[in-house]
């Protein structure tokens, strides 16, 4: 069967300072069981133990941006992450010929995105994971972003499918809470019984189509002539991941208080809004379309 | 009169990851004449930019906690914060014989602490302070830690009254929210307020009590035999700053989901729950006391 699974990685603290997916890896690690399927192997990782212990989300580069093809295979780029990356690509890849099938890469924001199953393509088997795990959990966001799985420098795409993240929220940096937890684990469970389903050849019945969101472009916050922030998110907006903005709706607000609203002709939804990973590049929040996203076959 | 206030500092930044503060400052450099009163001087200090350049709370030590009068005196203590804790003394004091009357401290928390108006005396012109802002903002909570000055190891107590420090939050560290970034420059307004009635020598009608919590002690997370958290704080109690705790009530949840209680035997109230700053220390929350708060006298 030509998407039988039989190497699954769980990989958890890309970003060192979220918390979730590392406690979620030791907790896996003393109880194996959890995520031991029949038919596939599972292997937990803690992807960057380095800013891990940091408790920062990077040494030098963003590990999750590391793993396009060109990058993995240039020999210059010698950052900590970009060695880190290299060292996972051999551990898991290589992307050329993966020797893992699956990679689920555990994740959350600052932003009140809830449980959104973020995948970057429209191959069937891994859409079909995102709409099993939307069936379980229906309030779980489908946030779609197709790439080509070379090309892609995520994590996710090193494994033979350009796989899953899962990224969960609101959650600050450096601390657990229970509630993400939990939901993250829950959802995990999800991904992997997919699997296990997908495997054993069974219907699974899933819809053909469902609703999500597609990624456009990210909004810097605005700027004084020297490159200082001066305006922030809009408390109409904060904490609105997934609503819709609409022409003239606010979308930033001054340090002195003076509104500046959206000046786009369409609507757009919110997401990452406020996500404080981003304020080193001073960016407020993504723009996202809502898109219905076709189930085309699996197996 | 004894209680005459000439320099007043506001300080922000003294945690680099807590934005607020900084950006506040950052307001008031373009906008001075937000925190000009007629009766006294009002500086602003961005107190630790390294740590803010990296966004991360500290780079060698917590710098509130460098300013008892042994550590400001004790030249062996050269980590980055011990050395701009002595800069600041030297700016700010020294502590002995300050040049500045009052410092009020900025900062935020990622516990849901709301408006904290922290203070390290029973002195009844800062209680007065307190009690003012509270009057005007009833939804504030009175945070009393009374302590000797000159033993204090907070920022605030290098002016001549162990002044004020403004805890706000839910927010997230190394992001601003603007409704914590107003309500915090809303607070300052009425603290630079009620300096400025106290030096016009004017009536008040402060009430004599009011409620409020005093610290107790810090709640470590459990851990296991080797160090590692093994718990998080239970969702229960998650976001319920200032509610009581009862015996037998929730306190924390394994990393398995099995809840443990909290085995005291009298009512405590939580704050900082799952503060993210704590978190190196596997501290989960500190238990507070309900007190009445009595204002002697003021000037």
């Amino acid at each position: 069967m030509k998407n039988a699974i039989k190497q699954v990685a769980i990989t958890g603290g890309t970003h060192g300072n979220e918390l979730t997916g590392v406690y979620l890896i030791k907790h896996w690690s003393s109880c194996p069981e959890e995520v031991q399927r029949d038919s596939f192997a599972t292997e937990l990782h803690l992807t960057n133990p380095s800013a891990n212990q940091q408790v920062r989300r990077y040494i030098d580069q963003d590990l999750n941006r590391q793993f396009n093809i060109q990058d993995l295979n240039n020999p210059e780029l010698d950052g900590c992450e970009q060695q880190r990356a290299k060292a996972l690509n051999t551990l898991l890849g290589p992307k050329e010929d993966p020797r893992v099938d699956f990679v689920i890469d555990l994740h959350t924001t600052t932003a009140n995105m809830g449980m959104s199953l973020v995948f970057n393509t429209s191959d069937p088997f891994v859409v079909g994971m995102a709409f099993y795990i939307k069936q379980k959990m229906p309030h779980a966001t489908l946030f779609f972003h197709p790439s080509d799985r070379l090309e892609d420098n995520f994590l996710t795409s090193v494994g033979r499918f350009n796989g899953f993240l899962i990224e969960a929220g609101p959650v600050a940096q450096g601390l657990l809470n229970y509630q993400v937890y939990s939901e993250t684990r829950t959802a995990v469970m999800h991904a992997l019984d997919y699997l296990e389903k997908v495997n054993a050849g069974g219907t699974l019945d899933l819809p053909r189509q469902m609703s999500g969101y597609q990624f456009i472009e990210k909004i810097r916050l605005p700027e004084d002539s020297t490159g200082e922030i001066t305006a922030m998110v809009h408390p109409n907006l904060q904490d609105k991941d997934y609503h819709p903005i609409n022409p003239g709706d606010p979308l930033f607000i001054t340090l002195a208080g003076e509104t500046i609203p959206y000046q786009g002709d369409t609507t757009v939804y919110g997401a990452f809004i406020n996500e404080a990973a981003y304020y080193d590049q001073h960016i407020g929040l993504s723009f996202m379309r809502e898109v219905d996203i076709t189930l085309n076959d699996v197996n």
